[in-house]
């Protein structure tokens, strides 16, 4: 239809869609066509879906338009999405965006830009309302009526005191039922039930609040408690993603990267895998060592070498379970380090339980590929496999639930104690009580 | 303060305290003093703290309060939060709690326990604002001031038709900033704007579209679309934790469970990991038979058996790191299964670039620990070892990335091909390799 120039048509077909399939739609299209779609957006409306668009369109569109209509654009712009947006773009742009804004919109933006990236303060949002205590709900709602466009959430107002320090908050609910004459003063929750954070609390602790206590938005403070800003439940629910996708990641050994994966290169991929790679290769050194010198009973005895797989592998799942278990506990805080005690005692349990069914099943297992197959493997090798499992396992989930509980203990990130690192450590210490096993048994003539 | 009876300083106290932090207090103190604590509390909160509390809590003050009392709170609670407690008590507790509704209000509550556990239905509230479309915004706003003391969330209203089917909606903001006189019909958002879901989708699916979509609230309507009931941000937040718990729990092969783990038993704990440990150590079969039908030539070539465990791990680590990627991706809706080859081309490149780094290292590493702990192993072999790298590192990457998205297509949970999976796969298969490599030098008579 762009080619057609069926301009009025678009337009309608535009003016019934939602702001985010428009965004899509316009970052889908070609690079040519973008900006002229984007210029048929309903005034209102054009500021919204830009904050919508993928970072490489935002960039297409702002090359294409005057330095008029980049004004308008980040004026309707809501602050905090205009600074995402400028954390993204090169500095070319940045500057030129920065030259068209309002000295008060420049200012606000470049104090944001300035909050460390997973500071509270980076996520906050300055279009809130607030109210004087001293204010009625009458002149409130009268206000609210006048601004309410410009304002992010309306759906919880705040009250500040002369020196703009937050006292209180008062939701719009509350508001619109109140008595008229009424004083937000009066009404307003306070003390203990006003929930705020600091800018510069991490953004994690701010998500982990709003979840707690079910809130729609919470206030921003600085460090003499004054109101600066408001977190949105919109931008928390990001932050709950992103926080989680870091764990995963980092579960996986992936140095952890914001980037989608189709579009990071293949350069950028490798990097965030091979430090990691490389450390747990050169780990292994020590399973190498171990088991160069068990080299020549490995050769005597038939059937211990077969084993060793199956053994490493059990021992590190088994640990990756538990680890995985108390990684996500401690980030959700279900577990603390000071359960340590109960966790070890409850690991210990499942481990002897775990340990011994592996162990029979393996001991069956066993007995029929040796049927099946006509192996020459003797029943007392089967026995050493089989404890050294039990040990195993039992080592496995005990170092599995340490280990992350000692990592939150010296402020390291619990998640990096997952499955590979796990596996890395349990592989070693496996191998050391099966040859130790094996050896007390070569030594006594049994195998 | 409970034991001096100071009863009105508890009073005040706990009327300045936040309801999630009292019921964190109640659910806290000896069985016999949460009663007590929970009659102090004011008329109004009583039903809010409640909802708050653990569950075992909440069967304490169940059957140690009066049937007006169970009466009184049922009523004063939202449908949602009533359900989700019943859903957690046995069964002759939900019967006399049942019995001490209203009529209305028990036939709601048993509409809802019949909603699948996953669906829409099973997290939406009944308490909505919802206005026929020829309604002024003054009769709405008046309406509002009346009952919204009883609605879970009043940020959005939505409008009906004659038939109750859900034609629109109003924000908050916009209805106090409208025109005194105006309809809803007026300015309601419509068609493509209106976003809904319905009873049976998919309560992951519903929470991708808040968050796609930055909602605070959607509407559930039925097959007809009518208007049935909303789903509030915070519960979506809720889901989101416990959809990203049970990958976290999947990708390490535990079947998942929604008890805390400190409150988990031993034998439910040993129960969710023994199946896949079982399954994982049976498959190593595989990995043991083929190292049985290699050990003649392990035990001829010094240094072929030391490296296995490294070998393996690496293989392992590699497309650990891929799949959890991939299934993130996917999870998150930013791979789809049509990328696959996309992604695979990505991964070969990566592949060869990590696979090439990796054994250059371990090149170096290898001559290192000879001349250290002199060891006899031959350079040649240190080659067999290298290539076997860079193939393994291959085949890693390229599993890694092939499973999560086959077991997408067939309807799997990508998420149970994460790192334990794929280890045991790849632990095979880089042992054909090595073994493969190692025999063509044998048969050359190089090593």
């Amino acid at each position: 239809m762009l080619d057609e120039n069926k301009f009025s048509t678009i337009k309608d077909i535009l003016r019934e869609m939602n702001t985010v399939d428009i965004a899509r739609v316009i970052s889908d299209s070609a690079a040519e066509q973008q900006v002229k779609i984007f210029r048929l957006l309903p005034k209102d409306s054009s500021a919204e879906v830009f904050t919508y668009l993928e970072p490489e369109t935002q960039q297409t569109v702002i090359n294409s338009i005057t330095n008029t209509e980049i004004h308008n654009l980040v004026e309707d712009m809501f602050i905090d999405d205009a600074v995402d947006f400028l954390e993204e773009v090169p500095a070319n742009i940045v500057t030129r965006v920065l030259a068209q804004t309002s000295k008060e919109t420049r200012d606000t933006i470049n104090k944001f830009l300035s909050y460390p990236d997973d500071s509270a303060g980076s996520i906050m949002t300055v279009e809130m309302a607030a109210f004087h205590v001293s204010v009625t709900v009458d002149e409130a709602i009268e206000e609210l009526r006048r601004t309410a466009q410009d304002k992010e959430s309306i759906e919880t107002c705040y009250c500040i005191d002369d020196f703009r320090k937050l006292v209180g908050s008062v939701s719009l609910r509350k508001l619109i039922v109140a008595k008229s004459g009424t004083l937000l003063g009066d009404i307003m929750l306070n003390d203990d039930r006003l929930i705020s954070v600091k800018t510069y609390d991490d953004r994690e602790t701010v998500a982990e609040i709003v979840r707690k206590y079910d809130l729609l938005s919470v206030p921003v403070v600085d460090t003499e408690g004054r109101l600066v800003g408001i977190i949105t439940i919109d931008d928390i629910v990001d932050v709950i993603q992103e926080e989680n996708t870091e764990d995963f990641e980092k579960m996986a050994l992936l140095l952890p990267s914001e980037d989608d994966y189709l579009k990071t290169g293949v350069l950028k991929l490798t990097k965030n895998r091979i430090v990691w790679l490389l450390i747990l290769m050169i780990s292994a050194t020590f399973t190498g060592q171990i088991i160069e010198g068990f080299q020549d009973k490995l050769a005597a005895v038939s059937g211990l070498t077969a084993c060793i797989p199956m053994l490493m592998d059990t021992g590190g799942n088994a640990g990756n379970q538990v680890s995985t278990l108390i990684i996500r506990g401690l980030a959700l805080g279900t577990i603390k380090p000071s359960d340590y005690l109960k966790v070890l005692w409850k690991e210990i349990r499942v481990a002897v339980i775990c340990g011994s069914v592996l162990s029979v099943a393996n001991f069956i297992r066993m007995i029929i590929i040796r049927f099946v197959t006509g192996g020459s493997t003797t029943t007392p090798v089967f026995f050493v496999v089989c404890l050294s499992m039990i040990f195993a396992v039992m080592l496995a989930k005990s170092i599995g639930c340490t280990l992350p509980i000692l990592a939150k203990l010296v402020h390291l990130d619990p998640a990096l104690m997952a499955g590979p690192m796990i596996t890395t450590i349990v592989d070693a210490a496996s191998l050391l009580i099966y040859f130790g096993i094996a050896g007390i048994f070569i030594s006594h003539g049994l195998i």
